[in-house]
């Protein structure tokens, strides 16, 4: 039997290799780096690969644009999981290089703006030059060319040990928490069951020059008790001040509270695309608000069929 | 085979039993006046009656507290049409009174304030001496007692002719187009089908001590575009700031977004009582705004229903 | 010096009666009954009277409509101060009477309205007679006519002992814990100082046929976080669904909080009446919701100003 | 007398060379270009520039974190116009250079993102490359280096013509009518005068773990008749879900109802920092709904100036 295909936004030595290999089902699969999201992902389109892993924001620098870009256009796509990975920069070069010699760093421009601190008082006179990929850094001033384009790289340490480089500072993150959070991505397909620490990601647009639509889609969830854990707007991409939104949301598409939601995004938003719901990675159950719990969901639906065939439900008539 | 039985709030001469006459179904049913709403509804209750018609509201002089009260507590019942009736008030008097004889002025307390103004005008001197109906002054004016407790009765002009009395004044409501709305109600039953021009009476209380609460009741209409119109608060008797609000809103419990608000009542609110869906007397049809239309409803559960088994509906993933 | 002149809803011997003698002021007043509602108010418009002593809602009953729109119409008046009284009636017969032989209970609507249950209970036979007041029909059946027209009447005790008759039942009404609050009525003039415990009133109306405008004048309390005591539909008389809302909310018009609130209300209302800030009976302070104390409304404000001078405020500028 | 100083996010040949040009005050203005966004805001702080030209959100790309971060940070600043650019990308490449003969492209990553269907449909197989700037591409390229990074560059055509490019493809961004918008920003000062048609900028963190926050910033907006012209979220940096907002809505904070909405976020958010009223470019202006225009608010707290003093206000008490 053939193994599974996993990609994910290469090269090896990233943060995405590590969330890719702790994907559920990563151990049986064939894990291939590729050059870009927009690859990875279209790869599970065409049927290349089973399962894409790209990541989708950072604690510290915010949604991953392609990502989120990518995601909402072309064929649909389902998030089947979420992987979380600390983040951890080291300043890397080549052996023989101090600290005080480095006057150009390299690496992804979200881990240089992660650093940006750590570098303005360790490095002030240091340029900052963006490189594909934070082990791409590391690779190509590992290589063998004598005129790198920078002296030291920001890479995550095994990157560095990979390329042969030397560590010259550890943690130089400036947030010490700084996490990021990967999706992994199949075809369109029916979401696994509810576990009861789910999540569920959509995108939605909001019809123009309406005041108030922003709120009118919050209210979705609102009204239903359902937090929303992550929320960025992006640009339509036709002209300013024309959004869709990318949400993330507690619960699962099969909860009677969440389908409520949807359906009512459906209602109000020119254009909604369901992108998956899939268990947490962190494990917590949401604790509903009063009135919006499964249970209240059902009794209502109860109460309404009694309506509908009899005119009157038990419970219904408080005597006073 | 057996007529239907109608009970009305009596006695004969009311503007009720008016409205008892145009009750559907009236023509073939015997028509029994009663002493009281709380009368007529328990007859139906207890199987007396097929039938009852009782005053719910008048535009002067607003919500007849006892139907709406005797409508929410007791064994439930389902109002099953809804009977306009315009309001016409004469004063009445024994032949030969002249109007600047009148010293006491007879009536039922509501027809007494609707008239307050052309009273204070015309006759600034007399005293408003309540009655059970204002059929019954007319009855107790045109008895054969010498000492009537009033001169003259505030009443409807064939209330005037059946008692014998002469016309002293017409039109003698301070507001020409007051009208009253009554109910006809039968024990609960599943309500008939939607008419595309329904309403829906409902009685939520709401919890104590919440701010917000009646906000959140209100929510479940708005959100789904649906126009209240009647809102009234009872109180629910056990201490000040306490109420149940008696509501009748555009649409019939089988529209979608009428069903799905009240299953959102049901979830918010303590206690609701559903009392029938039904036709409006006015045949007016409600407008609903964009998204809250039957179809947006109807579009929206099939493409949930196309999550849930494929992850993904046609038409939800716009290629941009 | 002349004392003032404080009218009140009469006859003495009813509860309007206990509260006019609790009124602040009332002490030094001389005490004068009068008919009707509007002609203590009008007494008061018209400068006959200084204060007028008035119920506006009862715990069981519901709001005192005749109150409501006499003080949403007319010249302008300001409700002065709160005063609660515990409802307790009697049934009261001439002596010689046995509770066995009653057949007629006369008494004012409310009062038999609270007492259906008791009397539905031991006198289910016995008719209801309306009356002007709980009071009226103590004296009536007190006086020397051998053909009155009930044979008990439901008052308070002191209204009883006062017409001669004897008790047949004492706590006869269905709620233990009724009240009947009452307003102190003066003509306009600026409000009391604010104690920390008080209550403002309100009459606001809607516009016509607007969807969710309800909701949108209750969001002007509900964001500032302010609890409404009392809230009452009345119509506006000219057509059925048109309504001004009576209401009673938290806090003094001085406060900035119900300052903010009442000209959102004058924004958002077609008509919006201030009928008093006054102390509030119960001594209750409220807890303004985060955000919503006067603190947070001055220093909203303060920044504000820094804005408007320097376009920036002290403490506006987290560093991060 | 000394011109004034305006530093831009250079080099020269950028979008941004372009914007700063247009500026108000530009004309008489030394422009000086420096290397990051947070260099041209840090000199505007430190006082080594009087303004600094920086870009803040792009049609296609969405908001420039580094630019948005950098403005919610630090010492206050004030944006003082806004200008719009639109953006024409050229393909260029050292002369000689046939379109089939190039494998990589460089450019700023948002101009490669703003090109990527262009380049996927007619250079299927190029690498992108990413560089500090479009210009930089051009002027790498046009360097004397025999092995440039890539082959060809994306970028303005006067920065191809500066560094003695041909020009390979014109009009090769995705969308037409892509728009850069720009902002120019001195130290914190008070804002200029309304003119009518302005934009207020604001960042507003929220409070964590409560539900229903975010629509409870919006509410600010909303219940005020404020559009929203652009929303982004940003995340606060400690960990995943919490944000800050940076928000551009319609009018000047000295219109009556957008500083009571900045007021009400003062009174609800963690944190709100101004960061500028200032003209909008296009010269729109805002059409407040119903009771939220200027005279509305004024008229309100005319109204309740009048109650504080009298009780009562002139055409507040409606006769019916």
């Amino acid at each position: 039997m053939t193994p599974p295909r996993l990609v994910y936004l290469g090269p090896p030595g990233t943060f995405t290799e590590v969330a890719a290999g702790r994907a559920p089902g990563a151990a049986d699969a064939e894990r291939i780096p590729v050059a870009s999201v927009d690859a990875a992902l279209n790869a599970v389109r065409e049927g290349a690969a089973d399962l894409a892993v790209v990541p989708i924001e950072n604690s510290v620098e915010g949604g991953v644009t392609s990502t989120l870009d990518a995601l909402g256009a072309g064929r649909p796509l389902s998030i089947r999981a979420e992987v979380l990975v600390p983040v951890a920069f080291v300043l890397a070069a080549r052996p023989g290089t101090a600290l005080t010699g480095v006057r150009r760093v390299g690496s992804h421009p979200h881990a240089l703006a992660q650093c940006r601190g750590w570098l303005s008082q360790h490095l002030p006179l240091a340029v900052a030059v963006p490189a594909l990929s934070t082990a791409a850094a590391a690779q190509v001033l590992g290589g063998a060319a004598p005129d790198a384009p920078y002296d030291a790289a920001l890479c995550a340490e095994p990157a560095a040990a990979a390329a042969g480089l030397d560590v010259l500072a550890r943690d130089v993150a400036d947030n010490a928490g700084a996490v990021t959070r990967f999706v992994v991505v199949s075809r369109a397909t029916a979401p696994p069951p509810p576990t009861g620490s789910d999540k569920t990601t959509v995108a939605a647009s909001l019809a123009q020059d309406r005041s108030g639509a922003l709120l009118e889609l919050l209210e979705q969830f609102a009204t239903r008790g359902i937090n929303l854990t992550r929320i960025e707007s992006r640009p339509q991409g036709t002209e300013l001040g024309r959004y869709t939104f990318s949400i993330d949301c507690e619960g699962h598409v099969a909860d009677p509270r969440v389908s409520e939601a949807l359906m009512g995004l459906h209602r109000v938003c020119p254009q909604v695309r369901f992108l998956g719901s899939y268990p947490r990675a962190d494990g917590l159950a949401p604790v509903p608000p009063a009135g919006t719990a499964d249970s209240d969901f059902t009794a209502a639906r109860d109460w309404l069929a009694a309506l509908l065939s009899a005119g009157a439900a038990p419970g219904s008539a408080p005597e006073r």
